[in-house]
């Protein structure tokens, strides 16, 4: 029996559009098919437009966002390695795991999780030593907070360091510009801005990236090592996996989508519903975790006033109201919730739906709103 | 645009069923949904069903089969590990490959691919010196050899190794009994007997297994980590990655499908058309590369006759009749051509369309075929 319909307001998966959905019905091909593998040629190409960059190096990984992050460690990072990582939330911190499980030497550069990272801190760390490769994540999910890669990539480069970024909730959101900053790696997942279907991971590999593999004392492990995947997204399409077929067809239908678009006007529209949603959460009387300035438009965090119950909030929106919004993760549990805008979700109905759902959930806990001027704020843009 | 539509009968995907592609479009749920966690529920306990185990371990990992060969060895095996690998073909081959880059110290057990490979040499080299793992695969995909694994489970448990088996082709196509025989690790891919899309690799560990992660001097990778991947598909549901939802909704409708029919009645639906297959095949005067005694069911390989050309043949059934089927890997490349008749594909009509295609495309090259005669061998069982 199919599931109920659920608005996807958290941090992902975000909304499919009709025609993303329904491309994952299409009749499947082989992953070899000469029908198959032009469309795949094109999704890349989307994806090297999407990431701002020439990499040949640039393809869907089969797997989650952590796939992408484990691709990038695993085939970038050899025992020993010191390498340093910004660590304001949780994915930094995963990212730092990873690295460690590598057999990597990690500084980690940490930030309370919420605040705003000083990227000077990061630039400090990659110039106090021999740096490997310097990992960050742009739009840091847990907290919301995006930062600033530019002054990091610049120290990165200048001390010969691979700079490797996760992009996992920024790119399809905002414009990507992987060349100019100067970005060795960067993976995401399809589930955020991109709106097609969890279960791929884009990931990006630039020619001093590729050398660094080229230059390890021991091989990759297979399933993510750089040369065998090239082996079937390059241009001799041989066997080393099969590729999931059906999750390449949706993202090239949204990838299409975000094309037709274009990428400035995607920007642009996420951060005007971002601007709408904030300007109805103060109406509300509700405060964002992060600052409008450092904050990520498609995730914002808002502190939960004293004595709203996480679970009771959560459980009121999506069974009463169906939609699904994010809760708190580590140190932030509990305390605060995530509203995720991305991709096909991010349009100003959803912000004034949530909206209303937001302060009835308040008002069933007790609490005095003024729904109306929420919605009336949010609209006045 | 829609790609078009080819019946897949090569080694994998296998055609999905209409219920199965619909599924896909099914609105995205979610990874932590009330609604979605039971349908989760219920594939790992389909999964438990088909892998014929009791192992709380059993779930749907996010990726291809190989992703699930890369979770058992980055799990079960640290550097300097003696691990006994069978190797009869391309899949063997890579288990070898992926469990030495983990830095085991690979013992492979060669047999020629195509020939019947001996179990007593396999228990021998287990035999032969101390050993932490001993890896085979089931259905060599790349050859159609079937390998009895009743006496190698024997010899590993004596030996108090844990064995580990690629059950990418067998699973749902075979009764397997994972308990019965005494294996510790198992993984598939859903795009083959199970005919759900490519993208998630079934997996299970057994309670042994499971010891052995938490006796590791160093932590598994972050990605494949047994214990965090048991922290989402346990009882806590907590947070690891986004699991590929749409998928699981294929999955799951794919899953519900071999309960409907069993899998005593799908063993035999798989014979049956295998054999109907072979006697078409015996009167085309085409050789399978395996005797029936020694093959799997779902693939068959055929030696070429002399002169026929791979490439044209392959590409008279692909672009003149649409019908996919596979080449030969590694050194039966060019030898020999591979027929899948895989779960929804595994059918009576599939074996007479590609009969005659296969006929229509040796005639093609100038050879004198009786179609007719195939037709009605494969009919009379």
């Amino acid at each position: 029996m199919p599931p109920p319909e659920v608005l996807l307001l958290g941090p992902g998966p975000s909304p499919t559009s009709p025609l993303v959905r329904a491309a994952q019905a299409w009749p499947l091909l082989g992953h070899l098919d000469p029908a198959f593998l032009p469309l795949l040629e094109n999704v890349q190409q989307r994806l090297r437009e999407l990431f701002g960059t020439a990499n040949a190096f640039t393809l869907p990984l089969a797997g989650t966002g952590t796939s992408g992050m484990e691709a990038v460690v695993g085939n970038l990072i050899e025992p020993g390695d010191r390498v340093v990582v910004g660590v304001h939330g949780i994915f930094g911190q995963r990212f730092a795991e990873a690295a460690r499980r590598r057999g990597a030497d990690v500084v980690e550069v940490r930030t309370e999780f919420g605040a705003v990272p000083d990227p000077a801190a990061i630039v400090r760390a990659i110039q106090a030593g021999p740096v490997r490769l310097c990992g960050v994540v742009h739009a840091e999910t847990s907290t919301g907070v995006l930062l600033d890669l530019r002054p990091i990539a610049a120290a990165a480069r200048a001390a010969g360091a691979l700079f490797a970024v996760d992009a996992v909730t920024s790119l399809g959101g905002l414009v990507w510009q992987a060349d100019d900053l100067g970005v060795d790696a960067a993976f995401s997942g399809t589930q955020k801005c991109l709106s097609a279907p969890p279960g791929l991971a884009p990931l990006t590999l630039s020619a001093a990236a590729l050398r660094r593999v080229a230059e390890r004392r021991s091989p990759p492990p297979f399933a993510v090592d750089a040369g065998l995947l090239m082996g079937y997204f390059g241009a001799d399409r041989a066997y080393h996996h099969t590729a999931p077929v059906s999750l390449v067809y949706a993202l090239s239908a949204a990838l299409d989508e975000v094309a037709a678009e274009g990428m400035d006007g995607r920007e642009r529209r996420h951060r005007a519903v971002a601007a709408q949603l904030r300007r109805g959460l103060d109406a509300l009387d509700l405060a964002p975790l992060v600052a409008a300035a450092h904050a990520t438009p498609m995730l914002t965090s808002v502190r939960y006033p004293d004595g709203v119950d996480d679970r009771v909030f959560r459980a009121h929106l999506r069974n009463v109201h169906r939609i699904e919004i994010g809760g708190g993760l580590g140190s932030l549990a509990g305390r605060v919730f995530r509203l995720g805008l991305m991709g096909h979700g991010a349009r100003p109905e959803n912000v004034l739906r949530v909206l209303a759902a937001i302060g009835d959930a308040l008002a069933a806990q007790g609490r005095a709103v003024d729904i109306a001027a929420a919605l009336a704020a949010a609209r006045a843009g």
